[in-house]
């Protein structure tokens, strides 16, 4: 079996089924706007989570396309308002959404989108109360996520952050979410609860190591290009979890290094280097991945009470490309 | 019966209680900006529209709390996100949300307001089939908010717009919400689906009315006051429906000067004023007060039907207040 030949497949049915949900309107522009991100693409992660924790309980993942769809949706109004809060540009290859339409028109299409996701919704389910119960799951998901992201924006203006303080924020920002996935995945597949639990404490620490792992890959690329991406959340003070880690644990020279250069816009090439080889000798590189490694470990613990199945292995292997994938 | 003494006391009713609902959370500053618009009053049409709409079908107010929460709250959201687009500085005579927390919290304040209606929503109603279509007809009204706000932004560049492409404009952007509050509040109240169409029709021709008065109150102050507001209107070319009714029908000299000064950024005082004496001689501000009058002739024509009650009387005196508010 071969993990991204078997995402590929799901996300090439989920595509189609996206691009016949999200159809064109008036005004054009606005629904140009709104159809611009979920068409460009990208790795389909929450569907396909959705999907085979769906099939790992023996569910029809044809009937979960409506909840596949809100996932995809809600993620990525997520995605078009926070590139115009942090004022990216660039988003899949391509122009972000503000970039292309202008603010006011992208923060509406983030709305537009926001609405499209519940109206997915109303299909999810023909049992009224199996249908509020998961919607209800998704408003708490939204909400989270929302304080996730806001705890991440003022974690940059601040010089100490715990390690404790950081696991709660990206649960918040990216693991509730996931976690979300597959606990909806299963109980619409009709999962009884223990396996729907299992699945939902997989899908938690699925996203922690993902989120982690993310970050990892911002600070481990190639020596040489230092000072580009990893020079920007250097810059920025982005309290990831390498930073989190040195912050925490520098001493002496280091410590003072750490406080003058980290968090500063102006920083020097060399001085952000510095700072990579602060984190490099206090091992918050390796922390980071050794525990990224460990909530990838539990995630799969988790699912150890699941049948044996097709779907139970591609689970397993999803969580190790979790950690293993280069972008 | 005093229309404003009636009006207070149910809004005063409804803060409360949204006083309640809106308690507090973390991040601090998130939870402050997202209850910081909709604690600091306003007029509270919507939930008081839903609440007499409720009353006139012999419905119990106290029941349909959720739903005039959700109301307001998606009332909200929305200025939360249009004060960003139009970087309006002022809102309830007080800063607006992004003036005072920045406009990432600010974004990410308004996604929380709607996470939260939709939360509200969920207490509307024991019976399932209703919930369902209720909060499908919110679904609904959202996406037609953001066409209307879009249109709203495009017109502004466009020389001709038709009357009727006004009419459908302030009918997605504002007359359709109200429609809403008014049919849900007699829904969740047990009305019959005969007094239900009535208060639908009642709320849609008011929401019309009660926005083209908007239009003619900010082009109606004292003459010599002009080239403030109306100024501010008259340099953007903001189409409203006295502007509209000039640009399509002016002749000749009028028809050159409005194309000159109508819409550019740096017209003099004495060339706003010019303007306006064109939407006089034209008489475009008596045909909007005209059409005004004509919609709410069409609200309290609509509700003919209903038993006669305190309630009903409320809604036919809200109509003429609709159109003969200062403010």
């Amino acid at each position: 079996m071969d993990l991204k030949q078997e995402i590929s497949k799901r996300a090439d049915f989920f595509n189609k089924e996206m691009y016949k949900f999200l159809s064109c309107g008036e005004p054009e522009k606005l629904y140009d706007a709104a159809r611009y991100l979920p068409l460009a693409g990208g790795k389909r992660l929450r569907p396909v989570l959705a999907m085979i924790s769906c099939e790992a309980v023996s569910g029809d993942v044809c009937k979960i396309v409506p909840l596949t769809i809100a996932l995809e949706l809600v993620h990525n109004f997520t995605l078009v308002h926070d590139d115009i809060m942090d004022n990216s540009k660039l988003r899949r290859n391509t122009s972000s959404v503000h970039v292309k339409f202008g603010n006011p028109t992208a923060i509406m299409a983030g709305d537009l989108l926001f609405a499209k996701a519940f109206e997915s919704m109303h299909n999810i389910s023909s049992d009224c109360n199996i249908f509020k119960n998961v919607e209800y799951g998704l408003i708490d998901c939204i909400k989270e996520i929302c304080e996730g992201q806001q705890l991440d924006i003022e974690f940059e203006q601040r010089k100490i952050v715990s390690e404790e303080e950081y696991i709660k924020m990206i649960l918040k920002k990216t693991a509730v979410f996931f976690q979300y996935a597959a606990e909806a995945g299963a109980v619409l597949g009709g999962g009884t609860s223990e396996q729907t639990n299992a699945l939902s404490e997989y899908g938690k620490s699925l996203g922690l190591g993902f989120q982690i792992h993310d970050d990892y890959l911002d600070m481990s690329s190639d020596e040489k290009t230092l000072g580009k991406d990893i020079g920007n959340d250097i810059r920025n003070g982005k309290k990831t979890l390498i930073a989190v880690h040195a912050l925490n644990n520098a001493s002496g020279e280091d410590k003072k290094n750490l406080e003058k250069i980290f968090g500063n816009k102006n920083a020097t090439d060399d001085q952000v280097k510095q700072v990579y080889f602060i984190f490099k000798k206090l091992k918050s590189i390796e922390n980071a991945k050794n525990k990224a490694i460990e909530f990838v470990d539990k995630a799969k613990k988790s699912i150890e009470i699941l049948p044996n199945s097709n779907s139970k292995q591609l689970l397993l292997e999803l969580a190790d490309y979790a950690i293993k994938r280069e972008k």
